[in-house]
């Protein structure tokens, strides 16, 4: 009983889109994210640890997970997205199930529901150390897909 | 009819605890934060507009407001909590309001209930452009306080 | 440094549709509750405890607490909101900051942000117990305004 | 890429301590709800549709929708938890993707993190139709687990 993981796209050209819009990002680029993974309804993000971006024990801090699971939660929404359009993360909420410590972390975000106007994403971030993954967080997002004359 | 907002800390080192786990946090000195307001569970974070952290439109990225509002909300907490703790986020939602443009941002982290094991705080997050204020987001977290030995 | 409390109506009925469609409610008559404020942007909802929506201790459950906070903040929402629609909750969070006992509960809910299609708002639920009252839960929501057509 | 979905009960009598528990939830039983499905980190529970916990429009109200997944989220977390132990919700967030439409309802919930203090739970809910099942909510909750002393 789980619910379905294969989407169909809107816009044939929606990995070019996700790139593109990825590449503005300049907070992912700060992060040192890169895409690993990008299927309809699917975009996986890693990042490895640098020690810039903790918080007080010298993990990674809760905002810097929660920035690369909203990263790949809302791409996630954008490959099923019609041409033309944009997204924006209307909310989200995270529960942060261990310390993010590790040489690197993963998110692997996908969509739970596409919508015409909202769509839900579920995100798991995974903290990767000598070969070995552990989950350390979960990500529920709602994502607004809007006209883009909307945002100019 | 309002949540009461002012507490008795149990710390009464509380300001300089929070302070210097503050100043550990690499995260908010790398997004430029500093502590503008600091009294028993209420702490308020600003940083100015840096084009580093920025979405894809320019407009600080979710992650960059939920680091502000999750250090805000954290350390309020602190401020309650015994000596010889530590604080950790289980989990918040954000509930992003407006586009995050402006000046510079302001995250005010409240305690809503303080307790022995786990505090429920609230976060407000305005942006700040030519002297005019507007809240961009709304912050609800849960952080845990742990006796410092369990982070070692 | 607060968020606004007071909000221009769209609908000069709005008093008279929230009234009906909270009678549409049954859920709300089957937990007896009753609407005890009603002010653009605001709602307060009232319910005396009653044993049968009780959870493992006798106190009230959480999803009986999340059902008054729900209807509060959804229809705070629809006072702002234009004639001719209706509105649905995206998603909400409810934080539960101690057990639900007493003998009646006060679900009040404002909007933070009104918005074209969509609005958030927060809830504070109460117990009451022998004239003192404390809180004990927090609800932030996402609330859809929708046309009403869209329904049928 | 999945969470683990196997756990070892640390109470040999999980599955008698929670149908007792689950027996003196009168709210589940006012809903109607059952327990389907019961195993070391998974509750299933089901309820049919009655229309007196509906909303507006006839659905059935996101409140008892959020109760059938609170205590399967909780139930779920109750089969790891030692003996002498009992749970409470702390605090969950909701996305409802789908009207609450449907002859019954199934929410599913399962373990993703099991703490010895928190436990952080997923639950999706399905309408059921005629033979075919559409999912109409997701749940995020966070459960603490707390000696049964604490609550007397």
């Amino acid at each position: 009983m789980t619910s379905p993981t294969t989407w169909e796209p809107r816009n044939p050209l929606f990995e070019q889109v996700v790139r593109q819009s990825f590449s503005r990002q300049t907070h992912m680029a700060t992060l040192g994210a890169t895409i690993v993974h990008l299927a309809p309804g699917h975009v996986h993000l890693t990042a490895p640890y640098a020690p810039q971006f903790a918080q007080q024990n010298g993990f990674w801090h809760a905002g810097a997970i929660a920035s690369l699971a909203d990263s790949a939660n809302g791409y996630a929404a954008f490959t099923l997205a019609p041409a033309g359009t944009d997204v924006l993360a209307v909310e989200f909420k995270i529960n942060l199930l261990a310390p993010a410590r590790g040489e690197a972390f993963l998110a692997a975000g996908r969509v739970l529901r596409p919508g015409r106007t909202l769509s839900v994403c579920l995100a798991e971030v995974f903290a990767q150390e000598g070969g070995s993954r552990s989950l350390i967080a979960t990500m529920l997002s709602t994502i607004i897909i809007r006209g883009r004359a909307a945002d100019a």
